[in-house]
């Protein structure tokens, strides 16, 4: 169509207007503002949404059109960009540029065929990924291309091809050692806090983890926002590698945007329409671990009625498909596939989860054996990637280093690095006690339900707020015993967490042989 | 999640933000702007295109967040929505609002049914439509609802429930008559513009056809553009009444927005997107035509090799679809497949489009004789909805009203009621011929290369640019004859439109044997 003809030098009817910076983050998405008087917008006969092409001076980007009635943010003569799309542009404020329809990237007829069921290629996804990175895509077409990719399950080979794009789309970290080890866990389980046990032990050992931690997005909290409670979390790059060179590990939240930028724009789509694939989640975690420059990886992928994977041969595809690209692509990695019928540990929340992973690491006879258990089991797989440990001795080493103490140390030493913050433990002051309905045993937990609890009741944002689990599966209980408490520091979170459980206490209470039986073993 | 709470009343940690109102246009999504420093935004961890719910006295909205480091935008203790957020909100400026954490609007679950590959029902459907009406959607979220449905095609249940539900969706015109009729062809044919013969033939003969026309959107010329060059088209709605009273019929643009308000949004993102299916078609032309009162609807389907649609058989599978959906709505409908291995008449392009409709008009023996007698097919089949009409004698009913002058008369009474323009018959002064490059009979023409030739050209925006065909299929040409002749104004768009004509001339030279065949008896 006439917009897919070369830029144009400005003509009679092609006038110039003067760039202006407005300074609107519209988060990788190039916007262009145009008053709705001014000559070219009447002219050319522009569509709200239209994709158009903005050229000057050499440079050109494609971005899309919001009309503006104010003169106080764009004036007749003027044509306005959103920040990302005005540092996109490279040209200065003053500049003259011209407006003209622009068709979508040309990328976006791999995705329309994607649409139509066919099969891409790398150079298909690696065109995708590029102008997605070039923030040539609207948040309309990255829906379409993962919409389409969701749909009917990207293959293998496809998913290879798409990570593959995804790292070559960023920087990618080296720390110039033979093993850089890391753990990634699928999610959906509540309270498993395992990387900041494991990072400590893993690090005291020798080995190199330095492990980028995320914050929350749907669950009550992330392994950032748990290490908050007790070190500073939002690290420069160049302090994170000072840390890291000198404690073997780290637990930092940040400098990740330019490691697989495709990723977090990918994510940021992917978020707010709340779908998700497995081939985007396996591109997602592997383009992110590859850029960071880890060589060794261990995922977790927990299983239960209430988990994200629900059913053990689920897993095994998920496993197999990990297991396909990373060997692709150079990067050791093994799966564990975990016991995810309940909530890790006793805490929910920040503070709680902080608790049980210190309790964890000071031996406390008190703390939680599962999340003790699931820690080790997890560190000794990853130590088993050092040449030197004899397969099957992992675990022993990693008991080793957390039972003398020296797990705790390197805790102190990565706090310490880190900026250590004044140890607050306490609790959101609004407490309610979910007693049990009947006296039996605790046949299953609902992990989804636990968690929109705590985070109703405040979690991750209130440090104090979420779930203390009193009872978990296989515990005998009589009526009326504590299941949980709930820990709320507003009126308003600790009203609405409490109709909640007043729908599902997510528990269920019967006879001991109901108990559902772990589909892995542990 | 937490955010699919109800509202809560403002709380400590739920600040409140003064509403302003930021004159900017964002087509049915809801944007709304807050300053990086706001408080709320600093506390409630919001991302980049978060979903938020904003509430003030008893009224909400869903709103996609976009971020603002210009205090002459918003200030930090303000909360500023684009013109439709703030119409949508019914809130004075001024008043005291809070803005939380959203989840997806309740249909998204269907839409990720969809993108499962399950079937939807008409709940799932209404209350989708319903959602997208009220602007509850993002962008992001209709582009996953047209991929999904788009994927694997909706079945033919669900493109009546996606019809019904988008008809529910804004107003009905009601004519109170018994019969209103109405054409529409699916697209993609130049200079096909046999409305504005058929709407006075059939309203010359007493048949309600109020026409509301459409621009251009990927195509040189629409019927609103082309009646433009010899009457206003931009009518109101009680305009456009009026004139529907007096003369049986119309051919005007506007008032459409308030019938099927969902398909305008629809539409403004699958054109970005560049996709369309064949269910989304069905459902939007019917549900158009049922909120405009049409009770008896001709559908024309061109079929050709470079037509919308290609094979015999799809034009088969896509004629019942029409069927079943509009006998199950109470819309009379019938479909004719047509002719589409070619343009239609001479002329493409505004000017050059309305001096072949006027030369059909007028009985002028130099008219094009395709588009009289495709004209006067369609309009035959149209009078035949008349009872008192015997079958088969439409196309001489038809005819006789032409040939007597009937339907140039009906014509001057609209263009003179919808209010006369001056005409200005002066084409592009730029003007290429191009030459037949070898001895032969033209075989075959290309309907996208010459649509892309008088867009290039300049057409529609530019009423005298455009295409006029010298040669049609069948004809024998000599080498270095005129194949076709382009008209355009600026040199800019003159280069552009050789360029691409030297790239390909859009016409087959062959033998006379080798001429395609009709796909259809015309």
């Amino acid at each position: 169509m006439k917009s897919s003809r070369p830029a144009a030098p400005s003509t009679n009817h092609a006038p110039t207007l003067k760039l202006v910076r407005l300074a609107i983050d519209t988060y990788h998405e190039n916007v262009v503002y145009l008053h709705r008087d001014c000559e070219v917008y009447r002219t050319e006969g522009f569509q709200a949404l239209s994709k158009v092409r903005i050229c000057g001076n050499g440079q050109r980007i494609l971005a899309v059109l919001n009309v503006v009635d104010d003169d106080r943010i764009v004036l007749t003569d003027q044509l306005a960009l959103s920040e990302q799309a005005f540092n996109n542009l490279e040209l200065e404020e003053g500049e003259l540029v011209t407006v003209e329809h622009a068709e979508p990237p040309a990328s976006m007829n791999a995705v329309r065929r994607k649409i139509d069921g066919e099969r891409l290629d790398q150079e298909d996804f690696r065109h995708i990924i590029e102008d997605i990175t070039e923030s040539r895509y609207s948040k309309m077409e990255i829906a379409a291309f993962l919409v389409a990719s969701g749909r009917t399950e990207l293959d293998r080979d496809e998913v290879l091809f798409l990570t593959r794009a995804m790292v070559a789309s960023g920087e990618r970290l080296d720390w110039s050692e033979d093993l850089v080890a890391d753990k990634h866990c699928i999610g959906g389980i509540p309270g498993n806090r395992t990387s900041m046990l494991v990072v400590p032990i893993v690090a005291a050992h020798g080995m190199l983890i330095p492990k980028t931690s995320s914050r929350a997005i749907t669950s009550p909290a992330g392994t950032a926002d748990t290490m908050e409670v007790l070190a500073e979390v939002n690290l420069s790059m160049s302090k994170l590698h000072d840390i890291v060179r000198k404690e073997r590990g780290c637990m930092a939240w940040g400098g990740t945007a330019r490691l697989s930028p495709a990723d977090d724009i990918l994510i940021s789509v992917e978020r707010p329409l709340g779908i998700d694939s497995q081939g985007q989640m396996v591109a997602s975690i592997l383009s992110k671990k590859l850029a960071a420059g880890s060589t060794h990886l261990l995922v977790d992928i927990p299983v239960g009625p209430t988990a994200k994977i629900r059913r053990m041969s689920d897993a095994q595809r998920l496993r197999k498909l990990f297991e396909f690209v990373a060997d692709r692509l150079g990067l050791h990695l093994e799966v564990i596939i975990t016991d995810g019928r309940q909530p890790i540990g006793r805490g929910i929340g920040p503070k709680l989860e902080a608790r049980d992973v210190m309790s964890v690491l000071e031996n406390d006879p008190q703390a939680p054996a599962d999340l003790r258990q699931k820690a080790l089991q997890l560190a000794g797989r990853i130590l088993e990637f050092d040449p030197d440990v004899r397969g099957g001795s992992g675990f022993a080493i990693a008991r080793d280093i957390l039972d003398s103490g020296r797990a705790l140390a390197k805790m102190n030493a990565l706090i310490k690095a880190q900026g250590a913050r004044e140890p607050d433990w306490q609790l959101g002051k609004l407490v309610l006690e979910v007693p049990a309905p009947d006296t039996g045993t605790v046949t299953e937990i609902d992990n989804l339900q636990l968690a929109r609890v705590a985070r109703f009741a405040g979690a991750p944002m209130d440090q104090g707020a979420g779930v203390e689990l009193c009872k978990k599966v296989g515990d005998p209980v009589s009526k009326g015993e504590p299941l949980y408490r709930v820990y709320a520091q507003f009126p308003a979170d600790f009203k609405f967490a409490r109709k909640l459980c007043e729908q599902d206490i997510g528990y269920q209470i019967g006879a001991a042989e109901a108990v559902s039986q772990p589909f892995v073993e542990f």
